[in-house]
């Protein structure tokens, strides 16, 4: 039996022991966004540097001004051939509200079937908990077969992702030289279907925004002031009713410089795509597609920018009814970029957009929720050709290369400090519910995943 | 001494110990729009009837649907001259939130002194239990000196003011012949200034809808289905703007069917108050005036409609940031009526124009939260000349005949039902901060508020 064979036996027969291992890690209640669940984010990377440790991959807590990096380099990285590879993953995860739809647990994992398909619940079972963990099993079942990689392999685990990753920057720069690789491998990312591996090639962009008006000094009651005094809901509704026209697209002045149309041959294979728009919407309860008028459902996913709207709030929004005029009102909006698009000139601008709605006698305020620009890798590139047969060999379906519509900030800034390619295989599926209740992770996306990445570390060491 | 003297005397004598029974009063949490204050409302109805029957007005406390009224008869109301009164006050409190904006504990009334003036602290202090309290503290100082009020009085206490009034329809069409009397004297309004005491004899009518949009049956990832998925906040933000022009006119077709001009007179009238619309703006940080353009602060505020919107959420506005796109958006929106318009015609209209507005796969649900007309009484009607006059004795000015830009739907109640006129007569500031955190009531309003229908109460007795 040849080695390849052999490791993947090791990961067949060992994959009850390896779900209760994804049970464990989804287990940590790692919110990032939210402070109260600080312990439980420094608790999870403690967590995985032990399981590195375990497997031959020395690995520490590395702190920040956030929640903390795990950084792991195998023991043997010397003298390999084939690139040395930094595997980046997360560990925090999105938070849970609203907890009353869901059906289990967020945080009690439960392998379950879900329409015929075995599944593990939880929060992070898919985004990111599971996927990490179909490298890091790899990892494990190649260092119990033989001891050792087929190439050199270091690790990053991230713990801010889900939050606008605010340390990160300044940790690839204090540890530039210790991070940069040949190439980044990352696991965050989805399949075209679930028997359809895919390549994840072009990435949108995020920029992350919260305004709040300010309008009278406290709040008022409406019958001895609603007329003349300035509503803070209706500014923003004003603003942001303004931020779109009546063909979806966006009215910052600016906001396209960058934006390039998909060329003639890439819209031809995206048009031959098995990909139902009607489908994709029918599933999430609608028919017709909103934004840009004149785009596919799967050009507006995956290759053009948006402005969108993530939340907002003012007033009463109790039980009942309170004649109130708010003193304040706040949004959330965050736009996808693509192509060229300039993050923090698209900031400038569109908080001037706002600036110049808001009336001279109330104010609006800024919060910065991050920013990266758009990302994608030519196909041409030789570790994603290998990447592409491994997958193949898999799944003996060919890999695609894909456009994805979330946004992975690392990427950009691998490219940017490091100066290393990414290349992203994930294994997830557009219904895994991330960053909703119920997530969940398919048990096949979880054992065909981790040998998979047996596969892609095996094709990557060969020449 | 008069017997007159004598009954104001004995009010000024027994100052503290009434500001003790109003302490009482605010202490109970009777917020009527949170369920979870049943038992709060029972209890403070409960004591208002106990309170009655101590001072010889025999009261009970009558269930409804909701939180129940509170019903009295003076024990000897036959064969007294003037008319038969029925007074009219609230016991139902606004929620407090945002709570730790409250310099005091808003259920631990205090006397302190703000501004150089002495004030009773607390939720309801000013709207509406110092208010009905003074009429209360009137008739106990007639049973007091002279065991008897001057004129047939009955009480009717209401514990669903602020929460849209659903049980007070069928509840007088139940006691119509009970409750029927010459003329209603209502204490839930302002004075002109600390010194200017008024009559009001104009006020809003009140619309209250709440509008829910549902978007996609999930909360979805923003990177999945950012552009071809509908978002509610934009959809909800999209029908906010559209309901006032540029010019602040509310859009709804026929929204201002039965609204009046002022006459040349009242106009001069208002425009000869010593109201300063630029102060009065500035007091709560603004210098200029929203709403409808072409009329003055104190037109817009008392003789114009308004669709103000009191509340809005969707999405996630927690701490840090979600890249979520929202099931669900909604809003809590409310008109204020004048002349001549029709609630519930008005209502239909509203809801005509927000599902114009609501893409064909997205649905809207509507929740009524009440509909009352505007209300005014003529400057002729004799009790009200009496009225005027009983202030002006006590205040040593005019009584001034006022507008009010709040909606007291029991007003038009009354008139419809019960074929029985209001004289709203009322000691609150507008710097009281009612529905505001900082709730209080002057001592100044509570000690002469008692005093007015001391002298209100024996002008009613005379031809």
């Amino acid at each position: 039996m040849s080695t390849l064979d052999a490791v993947l036996s090791h990961v067949d027969a060992n994959l009850d022991a390896s779900l209760e291992r994804m049970k464990a890690l989804v287990r940590f209640q790692s919110i990032s966004t939210d402070p109260a669940y600080q312990q439980e984010c420094q608790k999870t990377a403690e967590h995985l540097a032990k399981e590195l440790n375990d497997i031959g991959i020395e690995a520490a807590v590395r702190p920040t001004a956030g929640h903390p990096m795990v950084v792991g380099h195998a023991k043997d990285n010397e003298n390999k051939s084939g690139p040395h590879v930094l595997f980046y993953g997360h560990y925090d995860v999105q938070p849970v509200d609203p907890l009353g739809l869901w059906e289990t647990d967020p945080f009690d994992p439960q392998i379950t079937e879900r329409h015929g398909v075995q599944v593990m619940t939880g929060r992070g079972s898919s985004d990111d908990k599971g996927q990490l963990l179909t490298f890091m099993e790899a990892c494990r079942a190649y260092h119990a077969v033989r001891g050792t990689l087929p190439i050199a392999v270091s690790i990053l685990f991230e713990g801010e992702e889900e939050s606008g990753s605010p340390s990160l920057v300044p940790f690839l720069k204090e540890n530039k030289a210790e991070l940069s690789k040949d190439l980044a491998l990352v696991c965050d990312t989805t399949m075209f279907g679930p028997s359809s591996p895919a390549i994840t090639t072009m990435l949108r962009g995020l920029l992350g925004e919260e305004i709040v008006i300010t309008a009278a000094n406290r709040d008022l009651h409406s019958g001895m002031y609603g007329g003349p005094a300035a509503n803070p809901i209706k500014i923003l509704a004003n603003i942001l009713a303004d931020l779109h026209d009546d063909q979806g697209r966006v009215t910052i002045p600016g906001f396209y410089d960058g934006v390039e149309e998909l060329s003639a041959e890439v819209k031809a294979q995206w048009d031959a795509l098995p990909f139902d728009g009607a489908a994709f919407l029918a599933d999430i309860g609608l028919s017709l597609p909103a934004g840009e008028a004149g785009y596919s459902v799967y050009e507006l996913v995956n290759a053009r920018p948006t402005c969108e709207f993530n939340g907002i709030t003012g007033g009463y929004s109790g039980d009942g009814f309170k004649t109130v005029i708010a003193s304040k009102a706040s949004a959330k909006i965050s736009c996808r970029l693509v192509g060229k698009q300039e993050p923090l000139k698209l900031r400038a601008a569109f908080r001037t957009f706002v600036r110049d709605r808001v009336p001279n006698d109330c104010s609006v305020d800024f919060i910065d929720h991050g920013a990266s620009p758009a990302h994608s890798l030519s196909p041409d590139y030789p570790p994603l050709q290998k990447g592409a047969q491994a997958l193949k060999e898999e799944w003996k379906q060919e890999a695609l290369m894909m456009g994805m519509g979330g946004s992975i900030p690392i990427v950009g800034e691998f490219k940017d400090i490091l100066d290393m390619d990414s290349m992203l295989i994930g294994f997830g599926l557009d219904d895994d519910n991330i960053h909703s209740p119920n997530e969940k992770y398919n048990i096949g996306s979880y054992h065909k995943g981790i040998r998979s990445w047996v596969r892609v570390l095996d094709a990557l060491s060969r020449d």
